[in-house]
Protein backbone atom coordinates (compact mmCIF):
# COMPACT_ATOMS: atom_id res chain seq x y z
CA UNK A 1 0.00 0.00 0.00
CA UNK A 2 1.12 3.32 -0.82
CA UNK A 3 2.28 6.28 1.31
CA UNK A 4 3.29 9.78 0.46
CA UNK A 5 3.55 12.84 2.03
CA UNK A 6 0.61 15.41 2.19
CA UNK A 7 -0.46 16.77 -1.09
CA UNK A 8 -0.94 19.93 -2.38
CA UNK A 9 -3.61 20.23 -4.89
CA UNK A 10 -3.70 23.00 -7.44
CA UNK A 11 -6.45 24.29 -9.47
CA UNK A 12 -6.23 25.75 -12.62
CA UNK A 13 -9.10 27.75 -13.54
CA UNK A 14 -10.77 27.29 -16.83
CA UNK A 15 -11.16 31.12 -17.01
CA UNK A 16 -7.14 31.23 -16.65
CA UNK A 17 -6.03 28.57 -19.26
CA UNK A 18 -9.14 29.31 -21.91
CA UNK A 19 -10.71 32.49 -23.21
CA UNK A 20 -13.84 31.34 -21.44
CA UNK A 21 -15.71 34.12 -23.67
CA UNK A 22 -14.83 32.37 -26.99
CA UNK A 23 -15.48 28.57 -27.54
CA UNK A 24 -12.70 26.36 -27.73
CA UNK A 25 -9.99 28.87 -27.35
CA UNK A 26 -6.79 27.99 -25.30
CA UNK A 27 -4.85 31.14 -23.34
CA UNK A 28 -1.35 29.43 -24.56
CA UNK A 29 0.41 32.25 -22.55
CA UNK A 30 -1.35 31.73 -19.41
CA UNK A 31 -0.61 27.78 -19.81
CA UNK A 32 3.06 28.08 -20.95
CA UNK A 33 3.59 30.59 -17.88
CA UNK A 34 1.96 28.15 -15.88
CA UNK A 35 4.13 25.16 -17.11
CA UNK A 36 7.48 27.52 -16.83
CA UNK A 37 6.66 28.44 -13.29
CA UNK A 38 5.77 24.47 -12.11
CA UNK A 39 9.18 23.88 -13.90
CA UNK A 40 11.58 26.51 -11.63
CA UNK A 41 9.52 25.27 -8.57
CA UNK A 42 9.29 21.75 -9.35
CA UNK A 43 6.51 21.02 -6.27
CA UNK A 44 6.50 17.61 -5.21
CA UNK A 45 3.64 15.52 -4.48
CA UNK A 46 1.42 18.04 -6.45
CA UNK A 47 -1.91 17.06 -8.19
CA UNK A 48 -3.15 19.26 -10.94
CA UNK A 49 -6.72 19.21 -11.21
CA UNK A 50 -8.22 22.06 -14.50
CA UNK A 51 -11.66 23.46 -15.25
CA UNK A 52 -13.39 23.69 -18.65
CA UNK A 53 -13.21 27.20 -19.70
CA UNK A 54 -14.39 27.36 -23.00
CA UNK A 55 -14.53 24.02 -23.74
CA UNK A 56 -16.62 21.91 -21.15
CA UNK A 57 -18.87 24.33 -21.03
CA UNK A 58 -19.71 25.41 -24.39
CA UNK A 59 -20.65 21.72 -25.22
CA UNK A 60 -22.68 20.90 -22.29
CA UNK A 61 -24.50 23.91 -22.19
CA UNK A 62 -25.77 23.63 -25.52
CA UNK A 63 -26.88 20.03 -24.93
CA UNK A 64 -28.21 21.25 -21.19
CA UNK A 65 -26.03 18.75 -19.43
CA UNK A 66 -25.44 20.11 -16.21
CA UNK A 67 -24.03 18.66 -12.54
CA UNK A 68 -28.20 17.75 -11.92
CA UNK A 69 -29.30 17.28 -15.56
CA UNK A 70 -27.76 14.08 -17.88
CA UNK A 71 -27.56 13.00 -20.86
CA UNK A 72 -27.97 9.24 -22.12
CA UNK A 73 -26.93 10.44 -25.55
CA UNK A 74 -23.51 8.76 -26.40
CA UNK A 75 -23.06 11.23 -29.06
CA UNK A 76 -23.57 14.09 -26.31
CA UNK A 77 -21.18 12.68 -24.28
CA UNK A 78 -17.94 12.18 -26.70
CA UNK A 79 -18.51 16.10 -28.12
CA UNK A 80 -18.28 17.06 -24.29
CA UNK A 81 -15.79 14.50 -22.89
CA UNK A 82 -13.57 15.05 -26.22
CA UNK A 83 -13.18 18.65 -25.49
CA UNK A 84 -12.54 18.07 -22.52
CA UNK A 85 -9.77 15.62 -23.31
CA UNK A 86 -8.48 18.04 -26.47
CA UNK A 87 -8.05 20.60 -23.62
CA UNK A 88 -6.35 18.19 -21.32
CA UNK A 89 -3.83 17.15 -23.84
CA UNK A 90 -2.86 20.85 -24.50
CA UNK A 91 -2.31 21.45 -20.85
CA UNK A 92 -0.26 17.86 -20.57
CA UNK A 93 1.51 18.31 -23.17
CA UNK A 94 2.91 22.09 -22.60
CA UNK A 95 4.07 20.72 -19.20
CA UNK A 96 5.73 18.10 -20.35
CA UNK A 97 7.90 20.38 -22.76
CA UNK A 98 8.49 22.29 -19.95
CA UNK A 99 9.88 18.84 -18.63
CA UNK A 100 7.08 18.15 -15.96
CA UNK A 101 6.12 14.07 -16.23
CA UNK A 102 2.59 14.99 -16.41
CA UNK A 103 0.10 12.39 -17.36
CA UNK A 104 -3.71 13.31 -18.06
CA UNK A 105 -6.46 11.22 -15.92
CA UNK A 106 -9.95 11.44 -17.26
CA UNK A 107 -12.94 11.29 -14.65
CA UNK A 108 -14.98 9.89 -17.07
CA UNK A 109 -13.10 6.57 -17.03
CA UNK A 110 -13.27 6.39 -12.88
CA UNK A 111 -15.54 8.16 -11.43
CA UNK A 112 -19.50 8.21 -10.87
CA UNK A 113 -22.36 9.46 -8.80
CA UNK A 114 -24.73 7.12 -6.84
CA UNK A 115 -28.15 7.19 -6.75
CA UNK A 116 -28.37 9.73 -3.74
CA UNK A 117 -25.95 12.02 -6.52
CA UNK A 118 -22.85 11.28 -4.01
CA UNK A 119 -19.64 11.70 -6.20
CA UNK A 120 -17.04 9.01 -5.72
CA UNK A 121 -13.51 8.97 -7.42
CA UNK A 122 -11.63 6.09 -6.41
CA UNK A 123 -7.60 7.49 -5.90
CA UNK A 124 -5.49 5.01 -4.92
CA UNK A 125 -3.68 4.84 -8.70
CA UNK A 126 -3.46 8.33 -7.99
CA UNK A 127 -0.88 8.05 -5.06
CA UNK A 128 0.75 5.34 -7.28
CA UNK A 129 1.58 7.72 -9.69
CA UNK A 130 3.03 10.39 -7.26
CA UNK A 131 4.85 7.66 -6.04
CA UNK A 132 6.14 6.69 -8.93
CA UNK A 133 7.27 10.53 -9.79
CA UNK A 134 4.30 11.74 -12.12
CA UNK A 135 2.05 14.86 -11.93
CA UNK A 136 -1.45 13.69 -12.44
CA UNK A 137 -3.63 16.11 -14.22
CA UNK A 138 -7.09 16.12 -14.03
CA UNK A 139 -10.27 17.91 -15.42
CA UNK A 140 -13.23 18.73 -15.21
CA UNK A 141 -15.49 16.21 -17.40
CA UNK A 142 -18.84 14.19 -17.44
CA UNK A 143 -18.57 11.27 -15.20
CA UNK A 144 -22.31 8.44 -15.23
CA UNK A 145 -24.63 8.96 -12.75
CA UNK A 146 -27.17 6.72 -11.60
CA UNK A 147 -30.61 7.19 -13.14
CA UNK A 148 -29.20 10.21 -14.41
CA UNK A 149 -27.09 9.30 -17.21
CA UNK A 150 -23.34 11.48 -17.92
CA UNK A 151 -23.52 14.73 -15.92
CA UNK A 152 -21.24 17.65 -15.20
CA UNK A 153 -18.37 17.38 -12.58
CA UNK A 154 -16.70 20.34 -12.04
CA UNK A 155 -12.97 20.57 -11.69
CA UNK A 156 -13.73 22.15 -7.67
CA UNK A 157 -15.56 18.97 -7.07
CA UNK A 158 -12.98 16.92 -8.04
CA UNK A 159 -10.33 19.11 -5.70
CA UNK A 160 -12.78 18.97 -2.96
CA UNK A 161 -13.27 15.34 -3.56
CA UNK A 162 -9.82 14.56 -3.52
CA UNK A 163 -8.65 16.32 -0.74
CA UNK A 164 -11.14 14.57 1.60
CA UNK A 165 -9.35 11.05 0.24
CA UNK A 166 -5.58 11.84 -0.49
CA UNK A 167 -3.87 13.67 2.79
CA UNK A 168 -4.25 17.23 1.43
CA UNK A 169 -1.47 19.73 3.32
CA UNK A 170 -2.64 22.87 1.01
CA UNK A 171 -4.91 23.91 -1.64
CA UNK A 172 -4.71 26.14 -4.39
CA UNK A 173 -7.35 28.00 -6.52
CA UNK A 174 -5.26 29.53 -9.75
CA UNK A 175 -8.16 32.06 -11.09
CA UNK A 176 -8.75 34.79 -13.03
CA UNK A 177 -9.36 36.76 -9.94
CA UNK A 178 -7.03 37.87 -7.13
CA UNK A 179 -8.69 36.31 -4.30
CA UNK A 180 -12.73 36.24 -3.24
CA UNK A 181 -13.98 40.14 -3.06
CA UNK A 182 -15.43 42.22 -0.77
CA UNK A 183 -18.32 44.02 -1.96
CA UNK A 184 -16.02 47.33 -2.65
CA UNK A 185 -13.85 45.19 -4.96
CA UNK A 186 -11.20 44.43 -2.16
CA UNK A 187 -9.53 41.13 -1.71
CA UNK A 188 -10.39 39.53 1.40
CA UNK A 189 -7.24 38.58 2.62
CA UNK A 190 -8.56 35.60 5.41
CA UNK A 191 -12.10 33.94 5.58
CA UNK A 192 -12.71 31.42 8.34
CA UNK A 193 -14.92 28.33 7.59
CA UNK A 194 -18.10 29.74 9.62
CA UNK A 195 -17.72 33.27 7.14
CA UNK A 196 -17.78 31.07 4.34
CA UNK A 197 -21.04 31.31 3.16
CA UNK A 198 -21.30 34.67 3.89
CA UNK A 199 -18.60 36.55 2.02
CA UNK A 200 -19.60 38.88 -1.06
CA UNK A 201 -18.40 37.26 -3.62
CA UNK A 202 -17.34 38.10 -7.70
CA UNK A 203 -19.64 36.15 -10.51
CA UNK A 204 -18.18 35.23 -13.47
CA UNK A 205 -20.15 36.52 -16.59
CA UNK A 206 -19.32 33.58 -19.26
CA UNK A 207 -21.08 30.16 -19.57
CA UNK A 208 -19.93 28.27 -16.62
CA UNK A 209 -22.01 25.39 -15.67
CA UNK A 210 -20.90 24.75 -12.63
CA UNK A 211 -21.23 27.79 -10.58
CA UNK A 212 -18.00 29.97 -10.87
CA UNK A 213 -16.50 31.31 -7.72
CA UNK A 214 -20.28 31.03 -5.63
CA UNK A 215 -20.22 27.17 -6.58
CA UNK A 216 -16.36 26.82 -5.92
CA UNK A 217 -16.81 28.46 -2.46
CA UNK A 218 -19.59 26.21 -1.53
CA UNK A 219 -17.00 23.43 -2.20
CA UNK A 220 -14.67 24.93 -0.54
CA UNK A 221 -16.61 24.49 2.48
CA UNK A 222 -16.27 20.73 2.61
CA UNK A 223 -12.68 20.74 2.32
CA UNK A 224 -10.59 19.75 5.69
CA UNK A 225 -6.84 21.72 4.05
CA UNK A 226 -6.18 25.29 4.22
CA UNK A 227 -7.42 27.21 0.78
CA UNK A 228 -5.74 29.97 -0.94
CA UNK A 229 -7.19 31.46 -3.85
CA UNK A 230 -5.30 33.86 -6.19
CA UNK A 231 -4.57 34.57 -9.20
CA UNK A 232 -1.51 33.66 -11.87
CA UNK A 233 0.73 36.86 -10.82
CA UNK A 234 0.63 34.67 -7.46
CA UNK A 235 1.12 30.87 -8.28
CA UNK A 236 4.91 31.38 -7.77
CA UNK A 237 4.49 32.89 -4.58
CA UNK A 238 1.66 30.42 -3.83
CA UNK A 239 4.64 27.19 -4.73
CA UNK A 240 6.86 29.32 -2.33
CA UNK A 241 4.69 28.65 0.44
CA UNK A 242 3.43 32.26 0.55
CA UNK A 243 -0.63 32.56 1.12
CA UNK A 244 -1.37 35.15 -1.84
CA UNK A 245 -5.33 36.47 -2.31
CA UNK A 246 -7.59 34.85 0.12
CA UNK A 247 -6.45 32.35 2.51
CA UNK A 248 -9.52 30.23 3.73
CA UNK A 249 -9.45 27.95 7.07
CA UNK B 1 -25.73 0.32 -5.47
CA UNK B 2 -26.26 -0.90 -9.08
CA UNK B 3 -27.45 -4.86 -9.42
CA UNK B 4 -27.81 -5.74 -12.89
CA UNK B 5 -28.42 -8.56 -15.02
CA UNK B 6 -24.97 -10.88 -15.63
CA UNK B 7 -22.84 -9.53 -18.33
CA UNK B 8 -21.42 -10.57 -21.95
CA UNK B 9 -17.29 -9.28 -21.78
CA UNK B 10 -16.36 -9.33 -25.51
CA UNK B 11 -12.68 -8.88 -26.36
CA UNK B 12 -12.19 -7.64 -29.74
CA UNK B 13 -8.60 -9.26 -30.44
CA UNK B 14 -5.59 -6.78 -31.60
CA UNK B 15 -4.98 -8.75 -35.00
CA UNK B 16 -8.66 -8.33 -35.81
CA UNK B 17 -9.20 -4.65 -35.63
CA UNK B 18 -5.74 -3.79 -36.73
CA UNK B 19 -3.10 -5.04 -38.88
CA UNK B 20 -0.75 -5.97 -36.52
CA UNK B 21 2.14 -6.48 -38.91
CA UNK B 22 1.96 -2.89 -39.84
CA UNK B 23 2.29 0.09 -37.25
CA UNK B 24 -0.48 1.94 -36.60
CA UNK B 25 -2.55 0.41 -39.22
CA UNK B 26 -6.51 -0.04 -39.11
CA UNK B 27 -8.46 -2.87 -40.15
CA UNK B 28 -11.50 -0.58 -41.24
CA UNK B 29 -13.37 -3.39 -43.02
CA UNK B 30 -13.05 -5.53 -39.65
CA UNK B 31 -13.96 -2.79 -37.85
CA UNK B 32 -17.09 -2.06 -39.30
CA UNK B 33 -18.30 -5.13 -39.92
CA UNK B 34 -18.27 -5.64 -35.60
CA UNK B 35 -20.42 -2.43 -35.51
CA UNK B 36 -22.81 -4.03 -38.50
CA UNK B 37 -22.76 -7.26 -36.18
CA UNK B 38 -23.73 -5.52 -32.92
CA UNK B 39 -26.15 -3.14 -34.48
CA UNK B 40 -27.68 -5.70 -35.76
CA UNK B 41 -28.33 -7.82 -32.40
CA UNK B 42 -28.11 -5.08 -29.39
CA UNK B 43 -27.18 -7.23 -26.88
CA UNK B 44 -27.50 -5.87 -23.62
CA UNK B 45 -25.18 -5.62 -20.50
CA UNK B 46 -21.89 -6.18 -23.34
CA UNK B 47 -18.98 -4.77 -22.44
CA UNK B 48 -16.34 -4.75 -24.80
CA UNK B 49 -12.59 -4.89 -24.54
CA UNK B 50 -10.22 -4.10 -27.34
CA UNK B 51 -6.27 -5.06 -27.88
CA UNK B 52 -3.92 -2.67 -28.85
CA UNK B 53 -3.10 -4.70 -32.41
CA UNK B 54 -0.57 -2.56 -34.20
CA UNK B 55 -1.17 0.82 -31.96
CA UNK B 56 0.15 0.37 -28.25
CA UNK B 57 2.47 -2.97 -28.80
CA UNK B 58 3.95 -1.08 -31.48
CA UNK B 59 4.97 1.48 -29.49
CA UNK B 60 5.64 -0.67 -26.32
CA UNK B 61 7.76 -2.14 -27.88
CA UNK B 62 10.18 0.43 -29.76
CA UNK B 63 10.29 1.68 -25.72
CA UNK B 64 10.66 -1.63 -24.25
CA UNK B 65 7.82 -1.21 -21.87
CA UNK B 66 6.56 -4.42 -21.16
CA UNK B 67 3.69 -6.40 -18.59
CA UNK B 68 7.01 -6.52 -16.04
CA UNK B 69 9.08 -3.68 -17.40
CA UNK B 70 7.94 -0.15 -17.14
CA UNK B 71 8.80 3.61 -17.45
CA UNK B 72 8.76 6.30 -15.58
CA UNK B 73 9.15 8.58 -18.72
CA UNK B 74 6.17 10.61 -19.42
CA UNK B 75 7.17 11.00 -23.12
CA UNK B 76 6.73 7.51 -23.61
CA UNK B 77 3.76 6.71 -21.56
CA UNK B 78 2.08 9.50 -23.62
CA UNK B 79 3.19 7.89 -27.01
CA UNK B 80 2.23 4.89 -25.74
CA UNK B 81 -1.11 5.84 -24.18
CA UNK B 82 -2.53 8.29 -27.12
CA UNK B 83 -1.45 5.89 -29.53
CA UNK B 84 -4.03 3.25 -27.55
CA UNK B 85 -6.67 6.21 -27.01
CA UNK B 86 -6.68 6.82 -30.76
CA UNK B 87 -7.28 3.51 -31.60
CA UNK B 88 -10.28 3.16 -28.76
CA UNK B 89 -11.88 6.33 -30.19
CA UNK B 90 -11.79 5.17 -34.12
CA UNK B 91 -13.80 1.30 -32.10
CA UNK B 92 -16.62 3.84 -29.97
CA UNK B 93 -17.19 6.22 -33.43
CA UNK B 94 -17.64 3.24 -35.18
CA UNK B 95 -19.60 1.90 -33.13
CA UNK B 96 -21.80 5.29 -32.49
CA UNK B 97 -22.23 5.86 -35.83
CA UNK B 98 -23.64 2.00 -36.20
CA UNK B 99 -26.05 3.32 -33.33
CA UNK B 100 -24.51 2.01 -30.20
CA UNK B 101 -24.00 4.29 -27.22
CA UNK B 102 -20.18 3.25 -27.07
CA UNK B 103 -18.31 5.03 -24.32
CA UNK B 104 -14.50 4.77 -24.35
CA UNK B 105 -12.55 3.54 -21.05
CA UNK B 106 -9.01 4.70 -20.46
CA UNK B 107 -7.50 1.93 -17.79
CA UNK B 108 -4.45 4.85 -17.46
CA UNK B 109 -7.11 6.89 -15.77
CA UNK B 110 -8.11 4.04 -13.45
CA UNK B 111 -6.19 1.07 -13.10
CA UNK B 112 -2.80 0.10 -11.19
CA UNK B 113 -0.54 -2.60 -9.99
CA UNK B 114 0.54 -3.19 -6.18
CA UNK B 115 3.70 -3.82 -4.92
CA UNK B 116 2.83 -7.80 -5.61
CA UNK B 117 2.13 -6.81 -9.17
CA UNK B 118 -1.86 -7.60 -8.54
CA UNK B 119 -3.49 -5.63 -10.74
CA UNK B 120 -7.02 -3.39 -9.38
CA UNK B 121 -9.57 -1.91 -11.77
CA UNK B 122 -11.99 -0.29 -10.02
CA UNK B 123 -15.24 -1.36 -12.01
CA UNK B 124 -18.37 -0.08 -9.83
CA UNK B 125 -18.41 3.17 -12.48
CA UNK B 126 -18.47 -0.17 -15.44
CA UNK B 127 -22.02 -0.63 -13.85
CA UNK B 128 -23.38 2.55 -13.64
CA UNK B 129 -22.73 2.96 -17.65
CA UNK B 130 -24.52 -0.08 -18.22
CA UNK B 131 -27.44 0.57 -16.33
CA UNK B 132 -27.86 3.94 -18.18
CA UNK B 133 -27.76 2.25 -21.02
CA UNK B 134 -24.45 2.80 -22.28
CA UNK B 135 -21.95 0.47 -24.25
CA UNK B 136 -18.48 0.77 -22.24
CA UNK B 137 -15.64 -0.18 -24.51
CA UNK B 138 -11.52 -0.90 -22.47
CA UNK B 139 -8.84 -1.64 -24.20
CA UNK B 140 -5.43 -2.78 -23.18
CA UNK B 141 -3.33 0.60 -22.42
CA UNK B 142 -0.32 1.60 -19.76
CA UNK B 143 -1.28 1.09 -16.18
CA UNK B 144 0.50 2.41 -13.17
CA UNK B 145 2.84 0.18 -10.96
CA UNK B 146 4.12 0.57 -7.48
CA UNK B 147 8.16 1.29 -8.44
CA UNK B 148 7.47 0.37 -11.60
CA UNK B 149 6.47 3.17 -13.00
CA UNK B 150 3.93 2.21 -15.72
CA UNK B 151 3.48 -0.89 -17.71
CA UNK B 152 1.91 -2.80 -20.20
CA UNK B 153 -1.94 -4.02 -19.48
CA UNK B 154 -3.32 -6.39 -21.88
CA UNK B 155 -6.54 -6.26 -23.20
CA UNK B 156 -7.22 -9.79 -21.94
CA UNK B 157 -5.75 -9.48 -18.70
CA UNK B 158 -8.33 -6.64 -18.25
CA UNK B 159 -11.02 -8.75 -19.18
CA UNK B 160 -10.58 -11.77 -17.24
CA UNK B 161 -10.43 -9.37 -13.92
CA UNK B 162 -13.61 -7.48 -14.88
CA UNK B 163 -14.83 -11.19 -15.03
CA UNK B 164 -14.10 -11.19 -11.18
CA UNK B 165 -15.39 -8.73 -10.08
CA UNK B 166 -18.55 -8.01 -12.27
CA UNK B 167 -21.36 -11.07 -12.04
CA UNK B 168 -20.95 -12.45 -15.92
CA UNK B 169 -22.66 -14.42 -17.74
CA UNK B 170 -20.21 -15.49 -20.90
CA UNK B 171 -16.51 -14.23 -22.70
CA UNK B 172 -16.10 -14.28 -26.24
CA UNK B 173 -12.88 -13.15 -27.45
CA UNK B 174 -13.19 -12.49 -30.99
CA UNK B 175 -9.44 -13.63 -32.71
CA UNK B 176 -7.51 -13.77 -35.84
CA UNK B 177 -8.07 -17.63 -35.53
CA UNK B 178 -11.20 -19.47 -35.93
CA UNK B 179 -10.08 -20.87 -31.71
CA UNK B 180 -7.64 -22.86 -30.32
CA UNK B 181 -6.20 -25.39 -32.73
CA UNK B 182 -4.54 -28.70 -32.17
CA UNK B 183 -1.31 -29.69 -33.34
CA UNK B 184 -3.13 -30.96 -36.83
CA UNK B 185 -4.73 -27.13 -37.23
CA UNK B 186 -7.97 -28.30 -36.68
CA UNK B 187 -10.16 -26.45 -34.13
CA UNK B 188 -10.21 -27.89 -30.41
CA UNK B 189 -14.23 -27.70 -30.28
CA UNK B 190 -14.05 -27.80 -26.18
CA UNK B 191 -11.57 -27.77 -23.58
CA UNK B 192 -11.71 -28.14 -19.55
CA UNK B 193 -10.14 -26.33 -17.07
CA UNK B 194 -7.62 -29.07 -16.48
CA UNK B 195 -6.39 -29.08 -19.97
CA UNK B 196 -6.38 -25.60 -20.13
CA UNK B 197 -2.47 -25.27 -19.66
CA UNK B 198 -1.64 -28.46 -21.91
CA UNK B 199 -3.51 -27.86 -25.29
CA UNK B 200 -1.26 -26.82 -28.30
CA UNK B 201 -1.81 -23.29 -29.20
CA UNK B 202 -0.49 -21.14 -31.90
CA UNK B 203 1.72 -18.15 -32.11
CA UNK B 204 1.45 -15.01 -32.86
CA UNK B 205 4.43 -14.11 -35.81
CA UNK B 206 3.59 -10.37 -35.31
CA UNK B 207 4.69 -7.63 -32.37
CA UNK B 208 2.97 -8.54 -28.76
CA UNK B 209 4.16 -7.50 -25.75
CA UNK B 210 1.47 -9.12 -23.99
CA UNK B 211 1.92 -12.80 -24.79
CA UNK B 212 -0.85 -13.53 -28.15
CA UNK B 213 -3.01 -16.52 -27.78
CA UNK B 214 -0.50 -18.58 -25.17
CA UNK B 215 -1.03 -14.98 -22.52
CA UNK B 216 -4.80 -15.48 -23.61
CA UNK B 217 -5.00 -19.40 -23.03
CA UNK B 218 -3.43 -18.23 -19.34
CA UNK B 219 -5.66 -15.40 -18.14
CA UNK B 220 -8.48 -17.46 -19.00
CA UNK B 221 -7.43 -20.50 -16.62
CA UNK B 222 -8.49 -17.48 -13.99
CA UNK B 223 -11.90 -16.81 -15.39
CA UNK B 224 -14.85 -18.47 -13.73
CA UNK B 225 -17.32 -17.87 -16.68
CA UNK B 226 -17.36 -20.25 -19.92
CA UNK B 227 -15.39 -18.85 -22.48
CA UNK B 228 -15.71 -19.15 -26.12
CA UNK B 229 -12.67 -17.71 -28.52
CA UNK B 230 -13.78 -17.79 -32.44
CA UNK B 231 -13.05 -15.57 -35.22
CA UNK B 232 -15.21 -12.93 -36.86
CA UNK B 233 -17.16 -14.45 -38.89
CA UNK B 234 -18.57 -16.64 -36.16
CA UNK B 235 -19.25 -13.24 -34.12
CA UNK B 236 -23.22 -13.41 -34.66
CA UNK B 237 -23.40 -16.47 -33.47
CA UNK B 238 -21.62 -16.08 -30.71
CA UNK B 239 -24.30 -13.11 -29.97
CA UNK B 240 -27.01 -15.32 -30.61
CA UNK B 241 -26.15 -17.51 -28.04
CA UNK B 242 -24.22 -20.79 -29.60
CA UNK B 243 -20.66 -21.54 -28.64
CA UNK B 244 -18.38 -20.90 -31.93
CA UNK B 245 -14.63 -22.41 -32.43
CA UNK B 246 -13.48 -23.30 -28.78
CA UNK B 247 -15.53 -23.39 -25.71
CA UNK B 248 -13.52 -23.31 -22.51
CA UNK B 249 -15.13 -24.13 -19.33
Amino acid sequence: MTSIEPVTLLKLGGSVITDKNQPETLNHANIQAIATILSNHRPKNLIIVHGGGSFGHHHASNFDVTIENGTFDANEVDTIHSSMIHLCNIVTQTLRSSGMAAIPIHPLSIAWRDSESVFHLPSQHILVLLECGFLPVIHGDLVISEKKGATVVSGDEILINLSNSIPTKRIGFCTSTPGVLDSSGNVISQLYASQKQESSITHSSSTDVTGGMAGKIKQIAESNAPVSIFDLPNLENFLKGDEPGTLIR
